[in-house]
């Protein structure tokens, strides 16, 4: 008897915000493996701004998820079965694997994890996308040094936590710009981060001069908007701008705000640069040893929020916009 | 009898463009001169955009000119008396001597020029600030390597053109955008550019897509505004932006304009970065030895919009705003 597979198709690209009409649920057999093929049983789905970007057909890094096709989304899971020499049965792995329940793979873009350094979540977290984006986007991209002032919004994220936690790390001041309370009682009193600016609550310029007199020498950008204008504001000579992501400006049916204080890069000598993390795939293996070994010492810590269900994947999607999640955000599909 | 002056002092800071009311025509007395000064007779005055963001009270790099204190210029000219030992009468010297006859320094910022290795008016153009700002910008900002296809806007101005050339002369191609069919002649007739865009007759995304058919390696910017969101939608993989200037913006009564193509950064992971051309004096030396030399040669022409006489300067100033000179514009205050 067939397995059968439930999974989240693009049906219709969303104009905004996406709402569950660009989405059609579908369920199927799993088809026969071919030689070179592996099937892997999905157990945790990564949801991530990017995503966002991906429905888009916007020029961008990747071509756009087609109508009609899976979602495209990180994921991990366990080999079930395998014609592909590189994978077993029972290896876990992560890679795109999308919003289904079942992925058939060519082994392109999967990789083995290993399934005792970390919790599996994590894997999807700081050992994940998030973990090296906030790793090679602050370390390279950032290039802070010691005793700098970074700040970094989003700073409760999957990316912003680990980004603050680093600087922590290099020993400079890490100050943290989330939406909230509770995150920015969490990202000061369990992540160690200096301070923090509760954007839903603070005069967000009037809030980063406090916290920063001597300047803003690194800020990573996961949200673009006032916020990223409010740290031109306060840049430092020779500050690195980390352009990581603009999730305030994904939903925009209107043009993109660019950032009218861009002349302070001037002004101050500073540069803003982005950065994607698949260009420094092939310094995974030896970034994620090395954040292990942090997570294991006790001074990279995580929290992922996760919603239970595959079909839970439309609403659980637009947490990511509105920052109803406490947490890297992923789907759990199945316990083993 | 006493030397009489005449100066342009700021009455008002202007809201917008500047005009004839932000200014006080002044004549007075030369006074004595004290120990430690000397008295230059001005000959030249450099007009540079740089000067509408000294009289704004934005924060910038330096203080803006008070209200009531003689405007901030750089100029040329020759020593008349001097009680500092650094400087005879005789010596040719440049600095920041203000709109004025006369002026009398302490010998800060003032430097002396040889006018055998060229003209007066080219210390203040290629061997002066937009000289050195173009090849400070390009070569240590911009990075470009052979083969780079370099833009640059207003690139019939006087950093613009040097930009270009010097571009040509390290094998990029260099892309010129420019107002009207007389500059743009110009600039690829004359200094040798590959082609030129015409701003005020083309439709700037797609002429840059049409002469980058490769996208942009680096885009020197003078302009900011629509020109530099054109040519962000058109980047190659890694490209670089200098943020020299944002002329378009500058008489701006509402907020700037900020770039909404800056997204492009991170599809492209491309960095854009400002330049103050100030900290790179230590080199400016061996920087005019080189430019010198690429002048003896051939490879590195110039061209000065001279206005004659220091009551024109209200007039001259607007000139940079609208686009009307044709070249480095300068006042020429007296012969010799």
């Amino acid at each position: 008897m067939a397995t059968i597979n439930h999974q989240f198709r693009l049906s219709s690209r969303p104009v905004g915000i996406p709402n569950a009409g660009n989405w059609s649920y579908v369920e199927e057999p799993v088809r026969e493996l071919r030689k070179g093929e592996l099937l892997v049983k999905v157990q945790y789905i990564s949801l991530d701004p990017a995503m966002r970007g991906w429905i888009s057909d916007r020029k961008s890094y990747i071509p756009p998820v087609g109508i009609g096709e899976v979602m495209r989304a990180l994921a991990l899971g366990c080999v079930v079965s395998s014609q592909n020499p590189n994978f077993a049965a029972g290896d876990y792995v992560s890679g795109g694997l999308g919003v289904q329940e079942y992925a058939i793979s060519d082994g392109n873009g999967i990789f083995k994890i290993d399934p005792r350094i970390a919790p599996l979540p994590a894997h999807l977290s700081v050992l994940g996308m998030p973990g090296m984006t906030a790793y090679f986007g602050l370390l390279d991209t950032g290039q802070p040094n010691p005793g700098d002032t970074v700040v970094v919004s989003a700073a409760a994220g999957a990316v912003g936590a680990v980004v603050g936690q680093i600087a922590k790390i290099k020993n400079c001041r890490a100050i943290g710009i989330a939406g909230g309370p509770d995150k920015c009682r969490y990202i000061v009193d369990e992540l160690g981060f200096d301070a923090a600016i509760d954007y839903k609550a603070e005069e967000i310029y009037g809030a980063i001069q406090k916290h920063c007199p001597k300047g803003v020498d690194v800020y990573f950008d996961n949200v673009g908007g006032e916020i990223l204008d409010a740290a031109l504001s306060r840049l430092a000579r020779g500050a690195r701008i980390v352009i990581c992501g603009a999730i305030s400006q994904y939903n925009n049916t209107g043009p993109i705000q660019g950032p009218k204080n861009y002349l302070s890069l001037l002004v101050n000598r500073a540069s803003m640069k982005g950065m994607l993390v698949m260009d420094y795939q092939s310094r995974f293996p030896q970034a994620i040893r090395e954040m292990a070994g942090w997570m294991a010492e006790g001074s990279l810590k995580q929290r992922e929020h996760i919603v239970e269900g595959l079909e839970k994947f439309p609403e659980a999607f637009l947490m990511l916009f509105t920052g109803a999640n406490f947490g890297k955000l992923e789907i759990k599909v199945a316990d083993s």
